[in-house]
């Protein structure tokens, strides 16, 4: 997803990393698909998990799941059988007509990849309004892939991308639409500052009225302050209802909803996120240089990915200090276990055979972003204490071996509420 | 995904409660798109939840995200821009062998729709050898979408169509490959069978040697045995490392690991589910038809939907009794809010005011396969108690208010258990 020609200093550093720390392969910047390592499919996992639970939190937000592929035909982009399109080209006794006349043919029975997820959730709306005994409001939410098209890199191999989207798709009383357009673009970007290092870097904007399509109303961008300019993650359009109406032709009356006696159409409001884009804005938010001096009076340079304690992907890596092996290494794949167990996420850092010194494993873990790291050593199989160190406030402390775990689950938990 | 000509009784009954009851909605079964309702939707993303804690809590197991398009251009359908195939079939001047050969270019830039997840694991395991430093055995793990292929409805509009699947690859020494293939088939089996209700419809079988492709040397299945037949909700291949070998063309000293003293190519384990088929499955298996007689000796039939509890998509209903219309209705948006918010998937019953029978209720629950639910009536105004009803017992019991929350979290915590 990403390819930028943007070299500033902070962007090749974070992009250096990212590919070196397992978050996002090299290949994925050159080919611009979304391909992540094991830390980056874990870190758009917590954020599609945080999405979700703040969306379906509200009452009266049902998840639906629709199909990627689209039968409308409206998309620009279709899945096409290879093989009948060569049969047709290889027919020798057709003429260009009609060959051309079977394309289209074949064509016109092929599926489109969407574009958004909206479309998926005003064909829902018909019968979510069964759930809800038609009271308004309430809301349709949904997490899928969708494939994004760039006009200017037309013809080229790269025309279109993947991106996976989170949309709500929220239907109110016209009397109430402009308060929730209000209301979810408030929440929508509390949302994203609750996990960021710099909230300010997010910020919202209204959608100039040039901007708007036909039948909406209003619209807000919420943006993030990349190295390289503002960027969107989220939109949302207060859509009116001619878009449901569009969708559902000619049956306005099976629409309507109640709004205390009257009955009405509801208006819609469409919130729509790039989750990879908005992994993107949380990597170089919490990207930390922290400067500091050494007792020699050397200055040292500390790269800190200090992503949020419910976002970051390893929450605890554990490795071996000095003793014997294979003692020290069965310990380690005990407490692997007993982590993985209860879900915490967790690095088998006693895998590196290659003993870095407890510094250079300290600046890996860093530029991992990797909350906690444990390490056994000769005094954990003595006394059983270990030494656990803190990502942020950088405290090593010895723990017993029975207590690490419920230290590990309080502290994950308390962060959810921060 | 479902179009069946099977019309057996369990069959229609089955699809017209999901239809009715928010599983899948009834155009999916006529488009044969993964279409689901807001129960089907919770229903798959608890399989998959479940999937993935199983197979995440092995140790080495890493998550990955792969682009689901593909470059390799092996596959038999692509995803090509409208407008500039149409660009070139309307250009008069064009001859028709100058059209064929400008479509040919087109078709070359763009890119495949995955029909598997296997080549994209095969693709990051270089990157992922790093991870593990070169130690087997590991594993590689994803969910995502990919497109299946009917060759007998090639030319219809349903050639194509969507599926979630469930892929660990697992790369392991050549010595103990045998044996892995035999420890994930059980595992697998395993898994399927804790959440079902009638666990011997769930079987395994060996794949015959006619079936199996060039360089694989063993495959097992697991299979569902629907009304209409069997069939496959997983399948396992020992894949040797032919393919492995392939993808990473002419380096095999880079793909070697360390098995014990020696250095070895691995062998590939590939397991693979399609997670729209096993929630077919998991809807089958626990659809379950009781005949009782009530106090009159009248025959009744009882349908319930006995879903697993971690698996059900809504664990507890929210119902109003008899009383002031206004004062429970805000009781039970309170109880609502309380449980979204520590995530205890919830049905706000209430605002149905069809008010049906207590009896009506529990039928239509049932059907949904709801665990528990909960009745606020006047009496709970006076005296702070609810009537819970449990799905599985069907014994209705009094509780307060302020203890309701706790008697549901640890229901469905320990139920994960069982």
């Amino acid at each position: 997803c990403i390819t930028r020609d943007d070299s500033s200093d902070e962007t090749s550093l974070l992009m250096q990393l990212c590919a070196e720390r397992y978050y996002i392969s090299s290949e994925a910047f050159r080919t611009r698909s979304c391909t992540y390592g094991p830390l980056g499919t874990e870190l758009k996992k917590n954020i599609i998990e945080q999405w979700t639970s703040a969306v379906r939190s509200r009452a009266y937000v049902f998840g639906i799941n629709t199909s990627s592929l689209s039968r409308t035909c409206e998309e620009p982009v279709m899945i096409v059988d290879i093989r009948a399109l060569n049969e047709i080209l290889n027919q020798d006794s057709f003429t260009k007509d009609e060959a051309s006349q079977k394309i289209q043919k074949l064509l016109k029975d092929s599926a489109s990849v969407r574009t958004s997820l909206l479309q998926g959730a005003l064909q829902q709306y018909a019968q979510a309004l069964e759930l809800v005994n038609r009271t308004l409001p309430f809301g349709l939410a949904e997490i899928g892939l969708c494939h994004h098209f760039d006009n200017q890199l037309r013809h080229s191999s790269s025309c279109s991308f993947e991106v996976t989207e989170s949309s709500l798709v929220w239907f109110c009383s016209p009397r109430t639409s402009s308060q929730w357009m209000d209301y979810w673009a408030h929440q929508r970007l509390q949302w994203w500052r609750k996990f960021a290092l710099g909230p300010s870097d997010f910020s919202m904007c209204n959608v100039v009225d040039e901007e708007l399509r036909e039948g909406t109303s209003h619209g807000v961008k919420i943006l993030y302050k990349f190295p390289w300019g503002s960027e969107t993650l989220e939109t949302l359009w207060s859509l009116g209802d001619t878009q449901l109406i569009k969708t559902h032709q000619g049956s306005c009356i099976n629409l309507q909803c109640r709004d205390g006696r009257k009955s009405v159409v509801p208006h819609v409001i469409s919130v729509s996120a790039n989750v990879d884009q908005g992994m993107l804005a949380y990597l170089f938010n919490s990207l930390q240089l922290l400067k500091k001096t050494d007792s020699k009076q050397k200055l040292h340079q500390r790269t800190v990915l200090k992503l949020h304690p419910s976002l970051t992907p390893v929450k605890v890596a554990l490795d071996m200090g000095r003793g014997s092996n294979s003692e020290l290494r069965q310990v380690c794949e005990g407490l692997l276990q007993e982590f993985l167990e209860v879900g915490i996420s967790t690095w088998p850092g006693y895998l590196d055979t290659m003993s870095l010194s407890l510094e250079n494993l300290h600046t890996k873990y860093d530029e991992m972003g990797v909350l906690f790291t444990v390490v056994v050593s000769e005094s954990t199989l003595k006394s059983g204490l270990l030494l656990v160190r803190n990502r942020d406030t950088t405290i090593r402390e010895t723990m017993h071996i029975s207590e690490i775990k419920c230290y590990l689950l309080k502290y994950i938990s308390a962060s959810d509420n921060i």
